[in-house]
């Protein structure tokens, strides 16, 4: 049986995401459909990129991944789906499947990506306002009835990626920013437990705050404590132990974080 | 394999949806269970009733819709199955499925609606407060399981509801009003495509604001700019590009909009 | 076909949840996966534990519940699995399954709990902050494979209960508190249903109200009117006709109730 996670930001409120499911299940009829979130804040291609990289190593192969934030919807974006490694994704080309692609690319993965122009793969009526429902779930649809990816589409190359910032080298460590602030408030960082290896102490300047060394585990403290850590992605995160360092810190994404090497 | 699509205004913090799955399953395991809203605000029929009209089309044959927003609940409402064209409701009889039952009279669908009066079809303890749980969920599992709805409770003629304004002629175009606010911020109204065909050049007034000329897409024009288009429900909206027009316009349901039909 | 059931405090937003899912599935595929809740309040474990007890009575035979509240990851807090009566449970040892062992203590079931120590029912690579995926998701997934509980861990006899506070009998009544507020703003006490038997009239005061007899659903009275009644769950409930009882009173978690009886 197959497997279609959904990543949009529709919300649950209005029932769009549902309405996905209604025109896959007409089309593939029995197919496991998954949620995995429709809270991506409104038209943030980066923080739905983050998030739909954060899932896939988890996933089985062959799930495809529908994933919907299309602030270019009816405009000249184009729809596509991909084959990368042993996944699949149906999207708006704009970023949404930029880390799949990085990986593939550092792994020598094989990449198929194609423009989703037929329209017997389409709603026989297509909006210009809401192509999730219209193009991107029969798509997914398709692809969980064993249509191959070449026959939906023309082979493109230059899929859209998006330039996620990279940390700087200062004169005591690294500089980065707030890439990621999760429902708990934990901060995280572009930094990566790589930026830290083997450079004994360090020191993690946010605002006004100065935290030393790495703790293992979001308990480890009293509550309310500024901590750092590895997170669950393998970067580097700043947190409150038992609270939220969002509010603790009044911190945003983008916002500039250093780790100072102090040993 | 049966699908139930639930729609409710339960929220998701208290778990009350997911026991309304642990009903159904009980009685009919391994049925498909697809969540359309849990988010209608809290005993807001009108909204409820408007998510599932939207969500109707796009699902297929045979799909059984478990609605439930319920503050007559435990008082002299009726609990109700109904079977309109293809499709399958149970909920409370308080106009939730009024446009299924609008559609079913325009396109001369078959209805049929029993009310739910057989304990045979309900938990063996019904508590006064909670019916999705205890009608409405196994009345539900049993039309999945395959019982005849004319079994499950006594055929009733008058189920009630709803009356959704109509818009209104005046000298230069028409009035309508906010029907529905999507978590994008876009204002859907009463007045639909139809309304303006043929009519040449159109002005929508809303508030302070005059906004000329409909777009296609919601991406046409510069970031937070007010446009007017046709939603992917067929209403006319207003929307703010990239941004919500429910804030720039501190706009609420019921607010008035006026088309001008311009040349 | 196993039934699994999720209930965290991870909200929906970051994808948390839904990558918990990722990991069943690509130990256990084709298990039916459900979210009984993901928005239990941050680490409130006590919230997550009433939660899972009014869900519990609800699901059929061999359903496995995966519940995730866990400010104590990486610490020396054990991860577990159980069976008590005919449900299963993975969670970690904070008292999140007290009240299906409360249960299990007075009926008399079959309680046996492990100590989840087997890297071989782990994933790969354990994480110390994010146990949920690496740990519990992976056991949840084994028993639903058929693995034996016994086969995944130590056997324990102490798993960790949380203390509910009694109701105390008081000169005229009992003294209860507000242990659970709902979506709708229901305001449910330790107080239940036997407190009252038999005790006629009864007045419910709460901050400087008082209350006086009990109706039997929410509709009854006027909008807004502040009533008591006894809930889905058996609870003395308070309540505001369609409208928040929490907003109406101001009131939170731990507020005291007292209910006198007055005839």
């Amino acid at each position: 049986m197959k497997l279609i996670v959904l990543l949009t930001d529709f919300g649950w409120k209005d029932g769009y995401a549902g309405i996905l499911k209604g025109v896959i299940w007409s089309i593939a009829p029995g197919t496991q459909i998954s949620d995995l979130t429709h809270e991506i804040a409104p038209q943030d291609i980066r923080q739905g990129a983050l998030a739909l990289g954060r899932a896939i190593p988890y996933f089985p192969a062959g799930t495809i991944f529908l994933a919907v934030v299309d602030p270019g919807v009816g405009t000249k974006r184009r729809p596509i789906a991909a084959r990368i490694g042993d996944l699949y994704y149906v999207a708006p080309d704009n970023g949404l499947i930029t880390l799949p692609l990085q990986n593939a690319a550092r792994k020598g993965q094989a990449v198929e990506v194609v423009h989703l122009i037929r329209p017997q793969f389409w709603l026989p009526v297509v909006s210009s306002v809401f192509h999730g429902r219209d193009i991107f779930a029969p798509a997914a649809a398709y692809l969980a009835n064993g249509t191959p990816l070449a026959e939906m589409g023309e082979r493109i190359q230059d899929p859209v990626e998006l330039d996620f910032p990279d940390p700087i080298r200062i004169k005591h460590g690294w500089r980065g920013e707030i890439l990621h602030i999760d429902s708990f408030g934990n901060l995280g960082t572009n930094l990566r437990g790589e930026h830290l290896q083997g450079r004994g102490q360090i020191e993690v300047h946010i605002g006004q705050q100065q935290i030393r060394g790495l703790v293992h585990a979001y308990g480890e403290g009293t509550t309310g404590q500024l901590v750092t850590l590895i997170d669950s992605s393998g970067a580097l995160a700043i947190s409150a132990v038992n609270s939220s360092a969002e509010r603790a810190l009044a911190a945003k994404l983008g916002d500039p974080v250093e780790v100072w090497f102090v040993t």
